[in-house]
This record gives structure tokens, C-alpha cells and sequence, in this order.
């Protein structure tokens, strides 16, 4: 088993998989500080023992806290497809140097689109990001299927 | 390390694999189509550089946008678990036949499932094709556990 | 290839990895479950052949519904992290008894949350649980990260 964690390419696979993961996780502690410095939650037990009227009150939504939702929420749909599909690219035995380029991209391109979706940069910082890390999956999904297709 | 990837069942399992996660990100371009053909965003700046009047107007809610968010969504939801699953299940050495039998009825199913969701069609088409690929998930999660349990 | 699942490590977290998405996998039937008995859907093809008036009626949001979906989003996001870091931890050889305590953590972790929100009970319950579930995930990323960085 151990013999996996040898090869050089699983090795790159593994630590930028975990890094991509970490930097979607993070996005749940900035949704809470989002939600506790806006005022704005969705659960009556997260407001506390106030009176009915200042619940209400609190029991709202937040522009800004729906838009570090909508970045978590596009980390799901784009890094979880990387994960799954990276990890059987990482299994064809591509080259070094190929995979760490579509490794590295795909880091770069979510890390590019997190600050561009939360900072509300200006169009198209956000849309070519997501671009590029899309392409990278599918040009790892590619490199899958031309390997090892067995319908 | 290669040798994984020699082992019939788990290039079945990667081929089926990699083809439920490509119609999962196709859902995200078919999105954006949906939101530039409706005129619903959900970022000002997605908008562009027009009076406040008219971004008010495109910062909106659309039934069908909503619908294919939905469809995405429980792709999410089930297509994932799949993977994981069958991921595991395929290491426990299945009958080729067997896993095949899994993998085609599942990919059949969520593929009938968007068709059903995308295009509102009747019940119980949508929710049939759900529960069959719930069911073939199911099944691979007893083999898994009734093969390697270990608490 | 079977000698991944001859692996103890491997075999513990196989066990525990189906045991939570099968755990998530149930929020659904549970969201169709509220859906029904609240009267609260979001498509217009589920709510069968009514006059239009009775249509509008049932196609609503349900707070005990949203609680469900929140419930089941909060399981996408932390559980897949688990299961993808927890399979590249279970990679690097860690020792069985250390393995265990992660698996058996989160697992439980998991089923406290879900226990504290669909039942809406006091915080910190749900706060708690949310947080050992993400440490625990944390120290295998560590674990992974400290044993194969490759970047």
C-alpha cells in the first residue's frame, strides 16, 4: 500500500488535492464571520435568547454573507470534480512535469477565483478563473478516458 | 501503481466514473446559459457597467434558472456518494459482470434524471430515475460494508 | 489490488467513509419526507394535477423543510473533505489506533450535528459538533501534508 504514497506524481496529486479541500473548507469560518459581523443568520437557535422582535430582526439574509455562499458553493461543484478525477489521472501514470502543470493550475486558477468572487473584483477575473479551472478537469478527464475507457 | 489500473472492474469504474462527473460540470455552462438567455444574475458585477435601474432588473430570480441549480444540486447530492462508493466497492474486488450491471444502470439513471429535470417532465419520471440510482448506490454500500467491515 | 482492502487502516476507513455518506444520503428521503407531510415543494411537476390556485399553495418554502436542506448542504461540505483527506490519510500509514480515534470522532461528530439540527436544539450543541468534525479533518490534512508534501 505504501508504495502509492512513493510515486512522485500520487505524492504532487495528494498535497495540492489537500490544498484545494483546505482552501474550500475555509470558506465555512468566513461564512460564520460574515454571518456574526453582518447580523445576518438563518437558524433560530444561533440568535440567542433575545426577544421575538430582535430575532426577527437578525433572522435575515446578507448580501454579503449569500456571496461568500455562492464562492463555497462553486468550491464544491469545481474542486470535488478535480479531487475525483485528479486522483485517477494521478493512477494513468502521466508524466511529472504534465501533471504538476494541471495541479498547479487548477490551485492557482480557485485560489484567482475565491479572491475575485469575495472581493466582487470586476468582470471577467472571476469567469476566466473558473474557466481555467475548468479546462484543466477536463483536460485531466480526457488523459482518463483516452487511457483507460472500458465501457 | 499501474496495476490499478489493469484491473478490469476499476477501469470500468473509472470510464463510469468520470463520465457522471463530466454531466455534473456540464450543468454549470448550462447555468450561465440559462442566466444570460433569461437575464437572471446573481453578481452586480456580472452585470456589466449599466444604470442602476437596469442592473435592479437583472439581479433576479428565474424559474428555470432555479430549475437547472436544482438539477445541479442533487447532482451533487448523489453523483458524489456514487463515487465514493463505488470507488470502495470496486477495491473489494467485485464480479466484473456485476459491477458493470451497477455502473451502466447508474449513469443511465442520473442521465434520464436530468433529462426528466431539465425539461419538467410529468412525475414520477424524475423521481424513478432518482431512486434507481439511490438504489444502486445502496447496494454497492452493502457489498462494501458485508465485505470489509471494521469498526 | 485486493491488498488495499487486506490494509486494517484501509478497511477502518472504508467502514466509517460508507457509514457517513450513507448517513448523508439519508437527508434526502428525509427532505421528500418534510416536503410532503409540510405540503412545501419547488417543482410544479411534483405537485400533481390540481387547479392552479392549489398549486400556488404547495409550491412554497417550509422553515422545517430549509432546516432539512441546510442540514444536508452543512453534510456536503464537511463530509466529502473528510472522506477524500481521510482516504489519502489512510494512504500514508498512520497507526491503527490513531486512525480510529479520526474515523470514530468524525463519525460521531457527524451524528451529533445532525441530531442538533434537524432538531433545532440549543446551541452550542450544533456549533460543537461542527467543530470537532472540521478539526478532525484538519489533523489528517496535517498528518497527509506533513508526510508527502510535494509541491
Amino acid at each position: 500500500m505504501a508504495n502509492l504514497m512513493e510515486d512522485k506524481v500520487f505524492m504532487a496529486f495528494t498535497t495540492y488535492a489537500v490544498i484545494v479541500i483546505l482552501k474550500m473548507m475555509l470558506m465555512a469560518p468566513m461564512t460564520a464571520f460574515y454571518r456574526i459581523t453582518r447580523g445576518a443568520f438563518s437558524n433560530e437557535e444561533d440568535v440567542g435568547k433575545k426577544s421575538s422582535e430582535e430575532k426577527k430582526k437578525l433572522l435575515r439574509t446578507d448580501p454579503d454573507v449569500e456571496r461568500v455562499r455562492r464562492c463555497h458553493q462553486n468550491d464544491l461543484e469545481n474542486i470535488i470534480p478535480f479531487v475525483v478525477i485528479g486522483l485517477l489521472y494521478a493512477l494513468t501514470g502521466p508524466e511529472l512535469s504534465a501533471a504538476l502543470l494541471h495541479f498547479r493550475l487548477f490551485t492557482g486558477s480557485r485560489i484567482c477565483h475565491t479572491i475575485a468572487y469575495v472581493g466582487a473584483l470586476p468582470q471577467p477575473s472571476r469567469g476566466l478563473s473558473w474557466i481555467v479551472g475548468m479546462l484543466v478537469t477536463f483536460s485531466m478527464a480526457y488523459r482518463v478516458l483516452s487511457t483507460v475507457i472500458f465501457l
